[in-house]
């Protein structure tokens, strides 16, 4: 099944905005071993999209459009359909009762101006927008003398309403024409994520696994400090694909241990949740540097209830000896960006909300701030649990955000490492990097 | 002049890369000026990277592409050209000397692999790659019947490569054929970036300005739940689009007044920093629903410890109770998620910490936790001044990632309005919306 994506929008032709939907699109395409013959983007004009339309109907079975259903006057996507149909655009009740009861749940008005997202080409079908205003139309667009019509997908072009749209509304209905067609090759894919280590050092121990050409093929990237493997298997069958990827990740494991430390949507704080939840055990946190990040990401996690119960961002000293009644002495004599002040930090943060862990944070961020003996970068990141309480000293490289990052996913390794050791069921050791 | 810019690439069809590339290139051509018809994607594959040149030679007057220059067999770019161009691929001796010069430095012999970069359709122009091995292209393409000549320029995928290869070799030359042209026109942009309504309620408050066809143009963009205008101006020269875009934000931001918080690159959380080191006020935050985020936003901001002093991430009703002083009758009378409760966690913040605001932060961010007389995505937000504690009620539609951060957006927003109205020098009085 041949598939062209289309994005419309004059903040990407102008290169104001990144195209992150057709990147989304384009992976969940390829993992449903779609044949991508190419993206196009066009600006906010009608007969631009008019005349991709025409073209890629010709030459796609599936076209995927994003953007330009918005409610004002340069969202022309609808009025290129309806002209490409030859058709009008009509009002769709039940779009409109959405649209209202959106608006209803905001607490506002629906102005005029939304109105015209209820309108859509006559004879089209919806899909429901759960995030946002603009429902998504479908469309069968006839190929001429050929007798397969091809259906064109129009999602908006907000990133978030967009990917859920086409996860609840667009894949399972690709799904469905794949196993009518009764499809070929397919492509499967896993990611590996791991936390711990440089992407050399990942790609040393990989060795042989990340040659070109293999089947299944290991790529390594590193994004947001944290690096990830892709294993990417081509097989006939999904339950051969399936087995080819899971003996890959079983020798992969091996080499990497628990470096890794989830797997595709997982992310780090994700699974500490739910190592938490797994053990009914619960954490506070006390940051200076990070700045409410890492409480942040612990509460990220719906029911993060279960297992957080207080958070202290103590970011002046008074903050540190008021609330988290850290030594004055400790602070005067040893400064707030050091051991003894992480460590009561985490102690205290533990013992003031009754928790089982408690994790204590305090470095320099910058920009500013750092000295020759106290550089930018430098962290200190302790945790306390009932039998001690331990304390890591990190030189992080970066600009503020990324030593802020690097500090929170820091934290949140020690717990996972110290989660795993304290749980019965420790099923991967650590693996001690050199 | 008509640009159609070419992505070449499989990592890009596959989903498994960003196309920073196109973005990047659209900015520098929107910048001068020219009109960019389309992005095309294609993969690594002749015929369709064939089928995209024969295209766009027809309709542009400037292909730009990237990606395909590579030494491996899937780099495919040169190929393609050459069979556009009934020709042959022949050694060019000074970029084989330049390839081999490169891996001098590096300290490595060259591979032989890296030969075929010194390959290039007979008749072609390169270009030099200062930071790696492959040479870019130019070649002009014939357009049938047409006598002008389409000029492809093929650079590089890795973007640096690209970027210099650009500003170094392609730019230059298309100032010259602009200048030849007598073209000379350019685009300037400002953004304008708003908080407090949805898009069509701007939209409807901005009228003809969103008119399509005027210069300048005005477009609207809604991205993590805050609505941007971005203006684009052409003009022959930089002070006439200069002033056009004044003249335009002048009277948008009559008819938006507060509303707008910031331009360009600033942020709301960045807006509220500079609004508090302005006037030396300091912050403080009892959050719960937010768990922290409103902490890590206003601690983004390099020197944030002028400004803010402490925040609490009091989740659980007794941490609440504890190290917030809620009163627990109020507690156990109206819940935590409550009027009275989001006034006492701003109050106590503030008087604890001992700042001049304190914000308070309590609601339900699902997806579980909801009540009828409770529902999802109700947040109470509260911020607590000298003279008195003012509380917001908000019914936020989405899910858990959404209102947390609609509530964190709604928050800022609150303290940012009150930092207007208490500055001396307010500028923009707060236009009430309907």
């Amino acid at each position: 099944m041949k598939v062209i994506l289309l994005s419309i929008g004059d903040e990407l032709i102008f290169g104001q905005s990144l195209d992150t939907n057709t990147a989304y699109l384009s992976g969940q395409l390829a993992r449903l071993g779609l044949d991508v013959c190419r993206h196009v983007t066009v600006p906010d004009r009608i007969e631009a999209i008019l005349a991709e339309l025409n073209e890629a109907r010709s030459q796609a079975d599936v076209i995927i459009a994003t953007g330009g259903l918005g409610p004002t006057d340069d969202d022309l996507t609808r009025h290129a359909l309806a002209k490409l149909l030859q058709t009008e655009l009509v009002l769709h009740e039940p779009s409109l009762r959405q649209i209202e009861a959106f608006f209803d749940r905001l607490g506002r008005n629906m102005s005029d101006t939304n109105r015209i997202q209820a309108m859509i080409p006559d004879g089209c079908e919806t899909m429901e927008n759960s995030l946002g205003t603009a429902p998504g139309l479908v469309a069968r667009l006839a190929r001429g003398p050929n007798p397969a019509a091809t259906t064109a997908y129009f999602l908006p072009g907000v990133p978030r309403e967009m990917t859920e749209m086409f996860e609840v509304s667009v894949l399972p209905r690709l799904q469905g024409q794949l196993a009518a067609a009764g499809a070929g090759r397919i492509m499967l894919s896993r990611s590996l994520h791991t936390v711990g280590a440089g992407e050399s050092a990942i790609a040393q121990r990989l060795g042989p696994w990340l040659a070109r050409g293999r089947n299944p093929l290991v790529n390594i990237t590193a994004k947001d400090s944290l690096v990830s493997l892709r294993l990417n298997a081509w097989a006939e069958t999904e339950s051969a694909g399936r087995a080819m990827i899971e003996s890959a990740e079983t020798a992969i494991r091996g080499l990497l241990g628990s470096l890794i430390f989830g797997t595709d949507q997982e992310t780090l704080a994700g699974v500490v949740a739910r190592l938490l939840q797994q053990s009914g055990r619960t954490v506070s946190v006390a940051e200076s540097c990070s700045g409410g990040w890492l409480a942040k990401e612990l509460t990220d996690i719906p029911g993060a209830s279960d297992y957080f119960r207080c958070g202290w961002v103590a970011y002046s000293n008074q903050a540190k000896e008021d609330f988290l009644r850290i030594d004055p002495e400790i602070l005067r004599t040893c400064g707030a960006v050091s051991e003894p002040v992480a460590r009561q930090m985490a102690d205290h943060a533990r013992k003031l909300a009754g928790t089982d862990y408690g994790l204590g944070v305090t470095g320099i961020a910058g920009p500013s701030g750092g000295a020759d003996d106290k550089p930018v970068g430098l962290v200190y990141i302790a945790l306390a649990w009932a039998k001690d309480v331990t304390v890591e000293t990190w030189h992080f490289p970066g600009d503020r955000e990324m030593v802020r990052r690097r500090t929170v996913l820091a934290a949140l390794n020690l717990l996972r490492l110290r989660l795993l050791e304290d749980s019965a069921g420790l099923e991967q050791p650590p693996v001690p990097l050199e």
